[in-house]
């Protein structure tokens, strides 16, 4: 079983991944919404294309640089949904050139940084809202400065206003649908808001949200007009915790080979770390421990669910330690390779920079490594 | 200042490095001992050019595909410190042919596979030990377990002993340099009655240690033949919080832009999240909270040095939200580039993938990204 895979290797399954587009499309088709998906979590043009095959023709990426990546691939449509860097002066212009480029500004400063650019024809911009995560944006409550903002972008002939943005991160401390249904009214009812104050002046405002646990329940969104989910392309053990996804739709992990055995303290050694998974961690409720990940076997036709609790407890720059139970402690060998559930996908597909599937066929990533 | 900068970029200042780089050397050379670096933290062929200027020609990798990054750019003496992986026969085989290539074992397993390849010549083979850090390695004590090593590896016509390796992991708990000295003493301790042991059968035989903190004391080495630091190049927030450093030895930082600011809350949004810095944290204990950086400002000769405490509380993948002292916020213009001093730069900089100076000029790493 994947014996052409020697070292630490991220392993998607097309077939997970590609149900969880078809299955956020048609809640979004049921609900009336636009998708426009967050491709910051694969960042690989082999998946995007996974999307187009299902009509999606409008995407979100975190940065400028990866707005450029994809349009070279021919995405025309393309939202950057992070604060405008106002230092990539030439990567705005050409970009605002060649692609409907869409912008988020939450500051008189950057919208008059934009102004002065030598833009050939007017972009578009977001209002960043912040709807109860405290990330960025204007609080959604903050009219004044709305309106502010709303007047600086209206005086400009280079800027064009199409709504407001909001990302409600703070359903990631939600555990379980009915606390991620709260969340997501909370911030549905905060634009809604917005959107009945602006839609007059504005008959054509776009309302955009897009967490990936509320996006991931059948719910109403009224008001919205579009969702940008990311994370369910992959999901990982963080929205298992959270209550947006079962094990078996995660369609990302992490193929890791056993180095070390320590039977006394029941301990396994991966080549599996830091640089690979990312350093981050979660606080596994039901065992009240922090983990990196969740191990599991390779069968023929992909991992095994897991069985038990056999989890990284901790990771340095190239190790993992995992602590195993008896049975699975006894049946592993050094050598083998084993599964890891990753505890947040979008950072280690960063971290890995490339992808295989269990067929061995390799798929490419915006920050690709070298080596 | 640093106007060709418009993304996250990991600058390095040379001299620093460099300094750092003759520091440990006198420390190694005042009490007899050979330095063999751990590239593991810069992973760059230009940064080990400057090892080399200073005399080192063996050096200490992570990995065997790091092993033959170092080997094809001509250093022929390395030491891959992480428990052989047993699926890489091929380049384990390869890279036996080429260099003088040292491997750590601690298995009867690993042995066996190791024996069983096809190995040109006999391949040299650290026991490694744990003398305390509880991560990998036979316990220093049981001398059962590393006997039945040595047997099997005597056994074998295509394995050399050259001795045992140690990492004291346990002294990054430390806290000043009387911790620090503790750990240390502990760990010699453990190594030498193994030098005391075994020495006879051995005369040859090399013991090796290597924690960063440890290394960068003066101190007792008596029984050790070689120390493998690897951080040290660079160091960082967590070897300053340990007491290996002073703000003015850390040689890497990110220069990060900002792109919001939060007057009600006096937090500066910086385009600099875990994809760049990694998501290693680190408890600040002077001010009692977890931080994920230090911000400063950049003048005209490099960064300042940390006034007040302003650090970053939290990052999300591209996102970096950092409070502010009054002053500072004040200062700061949307647009700005501020430097970051780095939680942990081993993982920084492999996040990031590459380094430029403040001079525009870029250095490799091992793990380079392709944009």
């Amino acid at each position: 079983m994947l014996d052409f895979i020697h070292r630490p290797t991220a392993i998607i399954s097309p077939d997970i991944c590609r149900a969880n587009i078809a299955a956020m499309l048609a809640r979004c088709h049921k609900a009336g919404l636009q998708l426009r998906p967050h491709f910051k979590t694969h960042q690989s043009l082999e998946i995007g294309q996974w999307f187009r095959e299902q009509g999606i023709e409008t995407i979100t990426v975190s940065s400028l640089s990866m707005a450029h990546y994809f349009a070279k691939e021919g995405w025309t449509d393309i939202t950057v949904a992070f604060p405008v860097n106002i230092r990539e002066k030439e990567l705005i212009c050409s970009l605002a050139e060649q692609i409907k480029l869409q912008l988020l500004v939450e500051s008189i400063e950057s919208i008059s940084a934009l102004e002065q650019l030598p833009l050939s024809r007017p972009s578009s911009v977001f209002i960043k809202i912040d709807v109860g995560a405290g990330r960025t944006g204007i609080e959604a409550q903050d009219t004044a400065q709305i309106d502010r903002l709303l007047e600086k972008i209206e005086q400009s002939n280079k800027l064009h206003f199409v709504g407001f943005l909001a990302h409600a991160g703070q359903s990631y401390s939600a555990r379980g649908k009915v606390q991620i249904i709260d969340h997501q009214q909370n911030s549905l009812q905060l634009m809604q808001q917005l959107k009945n104050q602006y839609q007059r002046q504005f008959p054509h405002l776009i309302c955009s949200l897009g967490d990936t646990p509320s996006c991931s329940m059948d719910k109403n969104w009224e008001g919205i007009d579009e969702l940008r989910p990311g994370n369910f392309v992959f999901y990982d053990l963080m929205q298992y915790q959270i209550g947006a996804c079962t094990l078996n739709d995660i369609g990302m992990l992490l193929a890791a080979p056993v180095v070390a055995k320590h039977p006394k303290r029941q301990e396994i050694v991966l080549y599996a770390g830091a640089i690979h998974l990312s350093k981050e961690g979660i606080f596994w409720e039901e065992e009240q421990k922090t983990i990196y990940g969740l191990a599991t076997k390779w069968t023929e036709n992909g991992p095994q669910i897991p069985i038990g609790f056999n989890y990284l407890r901790s990771l340095s720059q190239e190790h993992g330690i995992l602590c195993a139970e008896t049975d699975f402690f006894n049946s592993v060998q050094i050598g083998d390779l084993l599964a890891i559930y990753p505890v947040h996908s979008c950072l280690t597909a960063d971290c890995m920079g490339q992808y295989q599937d269990i067929e061995g066929k390799y798929y490419t990533h915006f920050r690709g490594r070298k080596k």
